[in-house]
Formats: C-alpha cells, structure tokens, sequence
C-alpha cells in the first residue's frame, strides 16, 4: 500500500511534504526534507528524539503570580539528511538545477519513503536521484538512506558530499505559539570526531544538558573530514550514462536519557551492519511492521476504495510510528514530525489517540497511560500552583509533567486534562481489567485528580458548581460549569466511589468518601429544557450568536484574526465540547443528542484539527451517515490535504487517532462499558467495511460489514453486545448479525 | 506646613522617603535620593520627565491576536542628583561614616524639600550636610539643590563632587509589573561637554528618538570635566569649624518634545542665573503656589489637628506638582515620583484625579480631559484591535495613547474606561458649563465611546447585556454585565441622547439616536432581591464566599499570592466596584446602597489604593461617619505611613486625589449635577472643617462646618442646593445653614 505525491515542487508543497514524509521509529523522527536541501525556501529542516527536549524562561507581558516559569521544546538535533551530489562543482539542487519531476512515495507495509528527483543543470546533464529513507523500528537508533544516483545523459564525474551537521538550531516561530519555540538555540557547542570509516557529534542540551551523540558511516568508503560544526564525508564517483551508483548512508543517533555509554552503542551498531545487509534491514522493517499492517489493516469496499484505504492506513502508520518506546515521554501532539505546539503533550494523547492503541498494541496503551502516573507528583505540585492544596491536576501541555503553558485561559484553565485521564484510564481497565493495574495505577490517579476537584467545585444548595474553568472547546474561556468538564467528571467519580467500594481503597475517610459520592450526584450539568439540549456552559446562550456562514475564509481560523474578547462573548465553537462529551458517555436521552448536535455543529468552525473526527462519529452514532461520511473524509485528508493550512509544521496525531476512532466508534458503533457493545452501519456510498478490534484482553475480532449484516470472527471465545443483543462468539466462528431496520 | 521626618536611616525606609520626598514641578520629578548615594542599598535613583517615554517590543509567552505589540515607559532622565562631599579622600556616605542623624523636611507652602544629615567618620570628623531642593514651579526646567556643609569638629579640607551622570538606566521589575519595566535600557550612548562654568550631557532614547538635555552649573566655580558617561565638577574648600559653606547647584533639563534647541534654553538659563539670587528662586516659588496655598487649605478642628492637616496637605501638595503642563501627558499612576506601572496614565485621572483640580485649577482640569480628547484617534485604532469597526476605546493604561497592556483580563477587558472619561466630561461640562467645549471636545468623546459599546453589546429579548469584561474590582476578571460599566455606560448614553437632540449633533442617523436611547433604557443591571442590593455581576452571588479575616497577612495582597483562577471564582475584591458606581452616580435607592455597601464592605480586601477613599465617602454618604473617618485616615495616611508596602516604586496619586474626595464628596457631600449640592456631616471625633469648594466656573466658596451648621461665603453670587434646599449665595456674604437632624 503506497501513499504518492507526484511533482510538488512549489515552495509551500514542498515544506508541507517535508511533513507528510517524515520517518518515524518511535524513537526518532526525520522530517522528509530533501537531502540535497532546497535553498533560499523556508524548509524547516528537522530531527527529533522523543523525550529530549530543552527548557528556556517563559517571558511574560504581565506575569501573574503561578505562571509557570519554565518552557520546554523538543529538540532538534544534529542534522544527518544532507547528500549532495556536486556536478561540474556546483551541488545538484533547486539552486543549481531545474527540477525535471519530483515523485515522492510512502511504502507504509514495508515501512519506508522514497524520493525520486530528475534534475537537469544548465549545461545539459540530467540525473536521477533516489533516496529511500526508513527509521528503522528494530534498530532504533538507525536511521538509513539508501541512495541511487543516475546519470540519464553522459557519462560523469560527481562528487558525492555527505554531512552530518552538529550546529543546528531549532525552528523558530515568534508569532505563532502553534508553531514553534521563540527561542531557537537549544544546544550548545558541538564537539566533533572523524576516523577512517565514520564521523559523529557529541552535543549537550544548553539547560537541560541531556547528551546527544549522532554517528554516520556509509557502507562504502567515503572520506571524512571536520569543518566547522559539521562532519563531511566524500567520494568521488565516475557516473556511467544509465547505470545508477547506489550506495547507503547510516545514521547512528542516542541519547544520554536513554542510553549510556553513547559512543560505544554507535561502535556497535556500525559492527552490526558491516554484517547485516540492505535487504535483511529492509525484511526486519516489514517483519516488525507484521502486527501492524495484519491489525490495522480497513478493508473498504472490498479494496475499490483504494485511495480512501490508503489515506486510512498513512494515517494510522504515522500514528503508530509516533509512539513512545518509554514511559518518560508520550505522543506530541505533532508525533515526531515538527516542532508545532513545541513537541507538547496534550489531552490528545488520552482521548484522541490512546484507543488505537487499546485496539492494536496494548502494552503502548498501557505505556501511554504509564506517563501519566509517573507524572503524578508534578501534577501534585501543579495543584498546588492553582491554589489547591490537595489532590493532582496534570499539566495542560507539557513534556516533563510541568505546566508550560504560558496562557492560562487556554491552558491551565482547562481543568478537564484531569477527566480525560480518569477517562481513558477507566475505559483501559474496562477493556483490560488487570485488577493489579487499577489497583497500582488507576486508583492513586483516579483519587488524586479527584481531590483536586473535591476542592475545586463550590456547593450552593446542595449542587455542585465548577467555575471560571476552560472546556475543550478554547472559544470559550473562563466560563462555569462546563458540560463536559462537569459530565466527565460525574463519570470518573461515579466510577472512582464504586471501586472505593469494591477495593476498599485506604487512605479515604468516610467523609471523603462521601463528598465524592456527592459530587458524582449533584454536579450541575447545564441543560436548557426549551431547546432540549445540554449547555456548553452556563453562560453559552446568553452569548451573541456569531455568523460563520458570513465569516470571510481570510479571517479563518478565528483566533488569529480576532481578540479572544470578541471571540469568547459569542456564540462560536473551535471545536466540539458538549458533542464531546455525548460521543465519549453516550449517556443522554438521544433526543437530547440529536438536539444538541444541530445546535452546535451550526456553530463550529472546526478551527481545531479535533474537530471532525468527533462530528463524524456523534453523527453515525445519531443515525446521519452523510454527515458522518462527509466529516470523515475531512478527517482521513485533513493532512494529506493540508486542510488546516499548516501541515508543514506537523502531523495533527490527534485527529490520525481520529481516523481510527470514526470507523470504530462511529461506523462500528464500538463502545467499551462493562463489555464491548456494536452497532456497525455504513454511510450509503460504503458497500463493505472490514477490520479488525479488540473486545476484551485477549479477543481480537474481525469486524465484516456490509448494509445487511455485520460478521465478526474473533480469535477467542468471547461476549459481546451487537444491536443491542449480547452476543456468545466461539473462537475462528464467524457470526453473522443481520442489521436491524432501526435502532 | 512642614512634613517632616526623623532618622529613618534603615534601607527600607529610606527607600520610602526617596519616593515621599520627591521634588515635582509638574514638568519633572526628582526622587529624593541622598546626593551622597546609598551604596550598597536598593535605592531607586531617578529623574523622570513628564510625556517623555521609551518603547519597547512587549513580549508574550504566548501571544493571542491583537495583544499590543509596543510597550511604553517613563524614562529615567540622566540624573543631576549627585554631590559627594570628599573627606580625607573618601566620600561622605553610609559606606564610609556612621549617619548619626538624619531630618527630613517637606515645607509644603514654600515648596521645597529640605534633608539634613549628620555624618560621623571613623577618624572622628562630624560633619553637617543640609540640601534643599525646589523643583521650581516658575522655571519649570530648573531644579535647584541649595547646599550647605558644614565641620561641627574640626576645621578640615574637603573636597566637593558635583556630578551628572549620563548613563542611567530605568529600574528592573522583571516580575512584578506594578514596580516598574523589564528593560532598564532606554537611553544611547549619552554625548558629554564641559565649558568653564557648567557641563552637559545629551542623551536620546534609543527607540522613541526624543532628545533630552541636562545641564549643570554652580554658583560659585567649579572645575568641570569629564570622566566615563559623566560630567564631573569639583571644588577644594576649607571648612571652618561650624561654619557653613553654602553653594547651590542648577540643573535645566530639556526635551526636544516640548522645548526647541535645548542647549540655548540651557545657556538662557545659566544667564538668568547670574542675575537672579537664590532668594528670588524661592520667592517666585512660594509665589507660584500661592493660589494652591489658598484653594488646597483644609483646616480641620481650627489647627488643633495639625498632624491630618499636614498629611492632606502632604498629599495635595503632590497631586498639584504632578499637574502636566501640556496636553500630550497626563497624570501617571505614580506622578513623577517613581517607575511604578511604567509611568501609565490610567482611569486613575478621570476618577481620582480630576475632581480636585475642577475646584482650585481649572485650565489642568481642561488640559487633563484634553488628553483623552486628542486621543480619540487612538482609541478608534484600539477599538478595531478588540474587534469593533466602529467607534472608540480608549486604553487601559498608556503614555501616548496607545494600549500597553499586556495581560488583556486585567487590561485592555475594562472597557469601563470609555465610561469613566465619560462621567468625567459630562461633570466637567455640568460645572462649568462651556458650550464651545462640549460641543467641540466632549460630544466627539462621548458619541465614539458610545458606539464602541452599541457594536459590543448584545439585546437578548429586549434587555441589552455586556459581555465577558472586567470591572475595576480585577479580583473578578472577564464577567457578563458588571454593574459599574453597565451603570456608567447607563448615565453616559442617557445624557449624550439629551445633548443630541439639544445640540442637534450632525452624523448621527434616527436609528443610531434610537439605539443609543434603547440601550441608556434597557442595559441590564444586575440587581438582587433577596438581598436588596446590587450585583457586581451576573455570576457574583454564585461564587464560592472568600473568607478575607482567615487569609493570613503574608497571603496579601492576593494577586502577589494567588494564581487569577483561584481569585477569579471567589466571592473577593479587590476594590469597591459596585459602591463605587453607588458613589459616583447616587442614583439607587438607600437601602440598596446601604445594603450593597454592608455586603461588598466584608468582602473587600483593598488591595488596591484606590479603594480606601471610595469606602469613606460612601460611608459618610450613607450616614455611617466612623466608617467614614477609618477609611479617611487609611487614605490620607496610605503613603505617609507605607500602608501598601510598596511607596517606594512611587505615590499613589489616585489616593491622593482620593483624600480630597473624602472630605468634598464624602464629608461635605458635594454633588455636581445641574447644580452644586452639599451635605455637609462631621464625623464625631472633627469639630470644625473649613475648606474651599467650587460651586460653577466663577465661583469659589469657603464652606466652614461645624456639627450644628454650616457657613458658606462665596465669592460671587450663586446658587446651590444644601441640606436639600436651593439656597442664593451673595457675594462675600456669609449664610449659615442648620444642619437638621436627619437626611
């Protein structure tokens, strides 16, 4: 399966490619930037090592007191990309040379990108190069070029010029907090060491002094040489007309935080594959791709949907690569692929993300949650910056668990980080039920970030008020009672006192106990009985309804082109927000749902690439399949199309996940309570969709629907509910449900 | 009157008194720093000119749409300040000698500040050193220290430094924006000369390109050179055992914003000098505060109370010296007295500040509402940054009218100052009734502030709302329909539709005329019933209650203490906001009034310094007269005794004025609507107060109280309404009026 882009080469498209074909491995990420560069264009040029990040002062206009002091960034490190092919002296690029035809190719079950360039320079000399890149997911800390350079006119001299430079800088994006980091240096002098058959940089981190060491060798000899803050390998080659010079360029990269011993593990790797040839790197990639491409694999329409598949599995090969190898670090919001939201983690992780992995790879599920509990004693501090003395509230965007965030009404207001944890770790264990896990894990953040509230909310006759809080949806900030901050948190501590119950947790008082278990009954959930639908939040109709429809596409998206004070007084979503909360508790009456999403969607921008997916899914699940076909379509090209109009500086993980989650929980209907429950249904132009899912620790099941029926086949015995009807699976025994005329 | 102080040699007091005996002759502001220096201590050494600042690119940890890009600040001008009296070759300070006393003098009707300190050397040398210091009010670019030192031991040979120092830089306050700027460079290199008989420096600042001048020169010779960034000027003299040696040094300062070629301003003055004695400096200057010496009198139990006579003369004397002399400045936070809030002009002027100099000086208080009124193009540019195409807002807190807040809840949020310079205009024009003025600079106000408001606000079922904005009390921040804005707004748009059809304004449509008429009429103001009083805003009373009496004192203020999101959902305030509309407008029934007061009062911290004087005056309007007078003595005191723990970043002009208003608008119940009323009321422990009032634009009238009567005598004839009668004032003619024995 081949993700294809054919003759990009405007500035813009190449900067957005550079994106779209990074190479991730989990631990490391390589932007697709050309290796030859492209001069005088604004190519963000980058490597990132999940986890390694550097911390600068936060700047404030007005500081007020507990804005958090210290900002981290994910760094960029050494660059390693560059091959230039020099012609006649002058390096083959868009400088240099005009670029015939461009084709670029993501082989997402083999796991590599390729890059085919036909340049011709003025004096006439076509050439052909090649580059194959792959991160590779055994070998994590290789990374390999595989180079083919062709001359198509004459015979030729080249020389053939391969650097690893050490003095990199870190993209820099003073106006757009979306973008980037302001302040660019993050590491500080590099120290640099050649021998005969391989060159590397050692460099530290300026503030955070992680150690950073990146080798390159090539499996040919090349000469290497220092200058200035780069190590450059060379080699002259006489190209015959036709007969491509291949040649492979391998990239050794470790961290101190993950490594020790850096230099000796680079050693090794190069003893490694003076053994291991091109081929056997190429087998063990697609051999560690097995599981993947076997779980993630969406049949649709029995494969005449091809391009729509292919959208489908890009999107969930970068998400998968994207996940973290340890539990020190997590999925930034852009993966490994830019230096967007500055390498933060974000609620995505738990809401938006996590449930592929809970499908596919639970012990990255379990992982993912694992960096949240080992973040708990920030998140206590945290509570304790906001003012509250007990109890955890996690980091809105964070790499390290400390807050970063350097404006509160988008950031630290967002209480709701705590749910989506509790969330995601309440439905990890309905999936899983490892009663050691919830025990040791769940329980401690469940109750902390319990407590935070406990002491948060106001009780004023006898309900419970949340104010001055942040919901998802960031065009509304500082407002009471948040639906789906409020919902959500119903949800945790009605589950939170139940398993106080059943586990008899110590550590609670009586009294605590009880006031959870007052919480969890009277938290004010706003509903307006006029219109049948739940509020976003108690001020939301009193705002000024705002006219998308009349909004020019120039003063998209909102937040940057009108002040937060003309946004927050109207009525305007960036995203869903009470949506939200219905499609992840499906716990109101459906007239209620159904009332509320007409009322809200009219009102979205989708200004949030987070946006769509949830549209899509409450859609399927309130029955209107064209609207939930149209939203996932926005979904699976959101950044093959650069719908959002900045891919270049990232994959948006979070709505990747979304893909997955449309056609799970929204065209399968999956939902995981005390046990799975189905509902698969089709939008019309869909004739079959077939996939796999997991239904309890053990069961993977194979889901085949067409519009008349859904068969699943799992690998265990195991139950589940499918329209409503619990359903008896024997193992490898397809059951075939037919889809009843209404829900 | 003489406001003195003893041995306040700790460096924390001393610090204070640098900013209480400043020197300000409206055009500049000298700190009272030791000429000697305070080595080793915090002192704030600074010069500041009014109208002249720096800019410098605001810096946002992550920046929103339309947050202000350019920050302004006073500038510290190049200081003049310095004379070191040598002594056995080292200099005659704390470093070097023991301080063994130390006097300090403000003589509040001669206009000059006075220091006498008494050193004693470890070679045993007492010595005496006297300096006065008049920024004189005639001469506004002349700054005078008349000095006089003097051997209480020995004879002795000392040598005396005279300095100017051109390479001052601006105080640091990288966390605590109310002290001062992030950036303390705000000057170039500054460039030096010398002649025979005096020196310079000229300085610009390094952005705004406003040139300064400063020159010095002695009565007596001195061999000027210069050394480093400094003009150095020194004499040998033979002190004779306690007999003085007197000299005076002259300083002319000069900005090219306001002077034109500055160095022969300087040399006019020198000439001046030769001619004039220092005797006539100090006639001219008591002279020039002649009408301040009448009109600002307040005598208070026939001078048995001097101690309160000379603080609110104290704090008189420095709002009439903080007075600017042209109309591109106004009245900064802090005066001239120190790099608090960066020198901003705030709402502070319009409230606070006017009031007083609508009684004794006319032309300032015309030249302070001119301010604003040359801003009006400004504030239309600021009225499109928050969004709204049409109409005006002025900015929160400026220098040259463009907004400089950077933290938008607590700034640019309080759309309210639209409102206050509003009421300020229309009292203005109540009482001084200037057709021309109202016509030509009032209307234009009022009418593009309005329609800033008719844009934001929002009719829901007929009832007009006001948004997410902030009122003056910022312990409540981005509220709906704050009763103090909607209020204003209320009063402002009911008087500008009654001026519209008078004047028959053109350019205003029937439609606009009727908009503005629905919304004077309709604007919601948040009132409630069970508690009969006024809500502060929609959200008020469902806060969770803030318990002030448990927070302990190193907890305060708050906002040093708490982050805004836990403030921000309390039942607290800062500042009054409701009884403030209550007091300016006097348009609510008493028992809501009494009953809002009751309910605010326990719930308000005053941790701002404008917040004592509001208090008193509604206290005494309401009858509760030792209220009254707590309030008044925290006021009159606040920066006499360092209540708010931070005087030494500068005085708190709004208090200052507040003192005023206590006793006019409080104790003497002085109302400006068509006409002038009075209600004069003693507190219990007061037996007399007389003072001067103005009753319309001619007349000005002694108002003489005792518990039993009041006796007016103005000074032409007049009416006015006292004790709910319309009384006619003869000329000169004394009316003694009953006071009855209830409201």
């Amino acid at each position: 399966m081949i993700f294809e882009r054919h003759d990009r080469t405007r500035t813009h498209d190449i900067l957005v490619d550079e994106t779209l074909f990074v190479t991730q491995n989990r631990y490391l990420g390589v932007r697709g930037n050309f290796e030859e560069g492209v001069p005088l264009s604004g190519s963000i040029r980058g490597t990132y090592v999940n986890g390694v990040y550097e911390t600068h002062p936060i700047v404030y206009a007005e500081k007020v007191y507990g804005d958090p002091e210290i900002g981290q960034t994910i760094v960029n490190v050494p660059d390693a990309q560059t091959i230039v092919v020099m012609v006649e002296g002058r390096p083959l690029d868009l400088a240099h040379a005009e670029l015939e035809s461009l084709t670029r190719r993501y082989h997402l079950e083999d796991g590599f990108a390729e890059r085919i360039a036909v340049y011709c320079t003025t004096s006439g000399h076509r050439l052909r190069l090649t580059y194959k890149r792959m991160a590779h997911l055994k070998r994590t800390n290789l990374f390999v070029i595989d180079a083919s350079i062709e001359s198509l006119t004459h015979d030729l001299d080249v020389e053939i010029v391969s650097k690893l430079q050490g003095d990199v800088r870190n993209y820099e994006a003073k106006d757009d907090s979306r973008a980037g980091s302001m302040y660019a240096e993050k590491l500080d002098t590099p120290k640099l060491q050649v021998r005969e058959d391989a060159g590397h940089v050692r460099v530290k981190t300026r503030n955070t002094q992680f150690e950073l060491f990146v080798g390159i060798t090539h499996d040919t000899p090349f000469s290497y040489r220092i200058e200035g803050s780069s190590v450059i390998a060379t080699k002259p080659v006489r190209l015959k007309k036709n007969t491509p010079f291949h040649f492979q360029k391998y990239v050794g990269t470790y961290d101190s935080i993950h490594h020790i011993q850096l230099e000796m593990a680079f050693d090794d790797l190069c003893n490694q594959l003076k053994f291991t040839s091109l081929k056997q790197l190429y087998t063990e990639q697609k051999a560690a791709l097995a599981s993947f491409n076997q779980l993630a694999r969406v049949s649709l329409d029995d494969g005449t949907d091809r391009k729509t598949e292919t959208m489908i599995r890009y999107n969930l090969y970068q998400l998968y690569t994207a996940a973290p190898l340890t539990s020190d670090t997590s999925i930034p919001a852009k993966g490994l692929s830019g230096e967007g939201y500055e390498g933060h983690i974000f609620w995505d992780t738990e809401i938006y993300l996590l449930p592929f992995f809970m499908h596919i790879e639970q012990e990255t599920a379990e992982r993912l949650l694992e960096y949240r509990y080992q973040q708990l004693p920030r998140a206590r501090i945290e509570a304790k910056r906001l003012g509250v003395d007990e109890g955890a509230k996690f980091a809105w965007r964070t790499i390290n668990g400390a807050e970063t965030s350097g404006y509160y009404p988008a950031g630290s207001a967002q209480y709701h980080i705590n749910c989506d944890i509790a969330y995601a770790m309440i439905k990890y264990w309905q999936l899983f039920q490892d009663g050691k896990h919830l025990k040791e894990k769940i329980m401690p953040v469940l109750l902390e970030t319990a407590r935070f509230f406990k002491q948060v909310v106001h009780e004023q006759n006898g309900v419970y008020h949340l104010h001055h809080v942040t919901g998802p949806d960031e065009y509304s900030a500082l407002i009471d009672n948040n639906y789906y901050t409020n919902s959500l948190l119903k949800y945790q501590l009605t589950f939170l006192v139940e398993k106080l119950e059943a586990l008899k947790t110590p550590g609670v008082s009586l009294e605590e106990h009880n006031q959870f278990k007052a919480i969890a009954k009277r938290i004010r959930l706003p509903y307006d009985d006029t219109l049948d639908i739940d509020l976003q939040d108690e001020q939301f109709l009193s705002r000024k309804p705002w006219n998308i429809e009349t909004t020019p596409e120039t003063m998209r998206p909102l937040i940057l082109h009108y002040h937060p004070l003309v946004i927050y007084r109207h009525q305007v979503l960036k995203q869903p927000d009470t949506i939200l909360s219905h499609m992840l508790l499906q716990d109101r009456p459906t007239s209620v749902m159904r009332n509320s999403y007409a009322f809200y969607e009219k009102q979205t921008t989708h200004d949030s690439s987070l946006s769509y997916c949830v549209h899509a899914i409450q859609a399927a699940r309130l029955g209107d399949l064209d609207t939930a076909q149209k939203y996932f379509d926005y979904t699976a090209r959101l950044d093959v199309d650069n719908v959002q109009k900045n891919t270049q500086h990232g994959l948006h993980m979070a709505n990747m996940g979304g893909t997955h989650l449309v056609l799970t929980k929204g065209f399968l209907g999956y939902t995981i309570d005390e046990q799975v429950s189905l509902w698969p249904k089709l939008p019309a132009s869909w004739r079959h969709l077939n996939m796999v899912i997991r239904l309890d620790a053990k069961t993977l099941c194979t889901v085949d629907v067409t519009h008349a029926r859904t068969v699943l086949t799992a690998d265990h015995d195991a139950t589940c509910h499918v329209y409503g009807q619990a359903i008896q699976l024997k193992q490898h025994e397809p059951c075939t449900l037919k889809q009843p005329l209404r829900e």
